[in-house]
């Protein structure tokens, strides 16, 4: 890649990542009933490259993740904004993902930040048994550009390594 | 459910359906090398309650699907014009995929009628033999309209069946 594509392909990715307000996770899990794909999504917060949401175990997809499910990730543009509808500005990644306890230090904080980014509903839900929260590293995945443009990025700050053929 | 309920979510999703423009795809399949998670979008036209794709067998989750693996539907409202971000309006479904060969008498149809909703990048794909063409019939789901606002819906029209206390 040369300098130019790198320095065009970085700014992209950091307005995805400075505007995008929710998070996309598709799980796979297993149970006593057989395998189940859930998809969902859920406003977020990132802090120093580690990604925060606080969701409801009532949504299968939250079901999923606290039962150590496989969780792909996705950030990705709006429609309206997007300038070709064909291929949509994203991120798509694997993650760790840790839970963060109600008695954990830094839960209130982490809810506080949320709060602040996403309103008043937080404080509605702040003490709803049935809401978790969950520390997201991301670990490797692929940032999608363009039509054709697709990289592989990796780390907690999406750190470009190569261009790729296909995604 | 009221009345009035019943006629403000079926406004909700029958303007969902007719401003979306892309679908949102969830695959699980398994191969020599295990099972994959992937999860990818396309631009769509609806005919009929029919939903049809033309889509590259580039990306993973294509692959998937082509293999048979099993498939979540996501249609959802943009983030920048969502009411509440903790519940975007959206209609996640299973769903019966027909691939549509390129001999097909519906095959040059249908891609025109993708080419008049999305643009020239269709002329341009048109062509290409890595893409293929999927009609999509949906067969049950859940729409949500708000916070705490979930319904199961069914069939290629998103018949509106029940409230539900979950998703």
């Amino acid at each position: 890649m040369d300098e130019k594509t790198v320095n065009t392909v970085k700014k992209a990715r950091d307005r995805l990542l400075a505007t995008a307000k929710t998070l996309h996770m598709a799980v796979w899990f297993e149970d006593d009933t057989g395998g189940h794909l859930e998809q969902g999504q859920a406003p977020f917060i990132r802090q120093d490259g580690h990604i925060y949401i606080y969701s409801s175990q009532l949504s299968a997809h939250i079901r999923g993740i606290l039962a150590g499910g496989e969780t792909s990730f996705l950030l990705i543009e709006d429609e309206a904004t997007a300038q070709n509808i064909w291929a949509r500005k994203r991120i798509k990644f694997s993650a760790r993902i840790e839970e963060i306890s109600r008695d954990d230090a830094r839960f209130e904080g982490v809810c506080d930040a949320i709060g602040t980014a996403h309103g008043e509903v937080m404080q509605l839900i702040r003490e709803f048994s049935d809401f978790h929260l969950f520390k997201i590293s991301p670990v490797a995945g692929v940032l999608v550009t363009g039509f054709a443009a697709a990289y592989q990025v990796k780390g907690e700050h999406f750190e470009l390594i190569a261009h790729l053929r296909s995604s």
